[in-house]
């Protein structure tokens, strides 16, 4: 049994990733206003006082971010960094802050999407972050000390968020979120570092 | 003959790009201090008064973006910071500011660079940014309106940085400033869009 925080515990694939891994594990869920522990992701502080209040962990998995949608030509500089701020910088902040308290050979598993590969209108912004993630991960699994892991989950549109999402997802198969959670067992669980977990597509 | 500006158009990699393109176009060349032009490519306001002072353009180049180097476990979230406000939105800010200045079927090239595809020691800032390069391309290049297109060029480390960085590359085989050049000349003079032209590796 490992003891895992899960961060973007609340959300819906958080949900799903949280109920997957509690079949055999200890989990802690974080959110940003729910949850049994609450964090500002995009604030190093508030996730330093996080990883102090939760102490050490086998496993830290991160669900979160906001990216902005929209047409590229009317996307101003200000849209095109909240992405950069809340899902790259949000989950990288956690990496960075959680380091000292994740014990050896545990891991990092962080969320990007199918828009890293897949490009939609609208989704330049959303694009650009993906990669990054991706980027972020191969750069930093050569790097962890300690044997720890890092991975990035890249999972299509979730069928739950296909209401909301749709119209910007024309074609694409959704897949569940539970259906999504399996890769973050697989990278928990699994031996593998630097990889990008594709789901659905 | 095309008007094409060079934005880091005084380093290494920007007078190669500048000394080819001359062979048969307009270049404007545009540096933080030096050339032609200044402008600071972090700061919005500064791009745009540098596009209302040259007008109308066939072409950008963007040669230009600090990364910062260190070991993960001690870089800071401000030392991370250091590349995404310079070279990613440096490159991207360029872009926004731009696009109402780029005749019809004009181009963008930006640069990323090797590692987004080969992580080293101390490096995964510079992965991160270099794979968030081509993720804006490939989200941009689906969206640009009037024909315009968008490609970034990917060069392996350069025979003139060698002396800096060669303790960082070893075992790279690194390529002339000149020879890394040409791949701007197939991106401003060629058909493609949403392209890594990857030189050297």
């Amino acid at each position: 049994m490992k003891r895992i925080v899960v961060i973007g515990a609340t959300g819906t694939l958080g949900q799903a990733i949280s109920a997957e891994l509690k079949a055999r594990h200890e989990v802690i869920e974080v959110g940003a206003t729910r949850g049994q522990y609450h964090v500002d992701s995009t604030d190093p502080a508030s996730v330093e006082r996080l990883f102090r209040d939760i102490g050490k962990v086998d496993g830290v998995v991160t669900a979160t971010g906001k990216v902005h949608f929209g047409p590229l030509a009317q996307m101003s500089v200000e849209q095109f960094w909240v992405g950069l701020r809340d899902k790259l910088m949000g989950q990288i902040n956690v990496v960075f802050a959680a380091l000292p308290y994740v014990n050896d050979g545990g891991s990092f598993t962080l969320t990007s999407g199918i828009l890293g590969d897949e490009p939609i209108l609208q989704g330049a912004s959303a694009t650009t972050v993906n990669l990054a993630l991706g980027g972020f991960v191969r750069g930093a699994a050569i790097e962890l000390p300690r044997g720890l892991r890092i991975n990035v989950v890249s999972p299509t549109v979730l069928t739950e968020a296909m209401e909301a999402y749709a119209p910007f997802f024309r074609g694409f198969e959704p897949v569940s979120a539970q259906r999504a959670a399996l890769a973050y067992l697989r990278s928990v669980e699994g031996a593998q570092t630097g990889r990008v977990y594709r789901v659905g597509y």
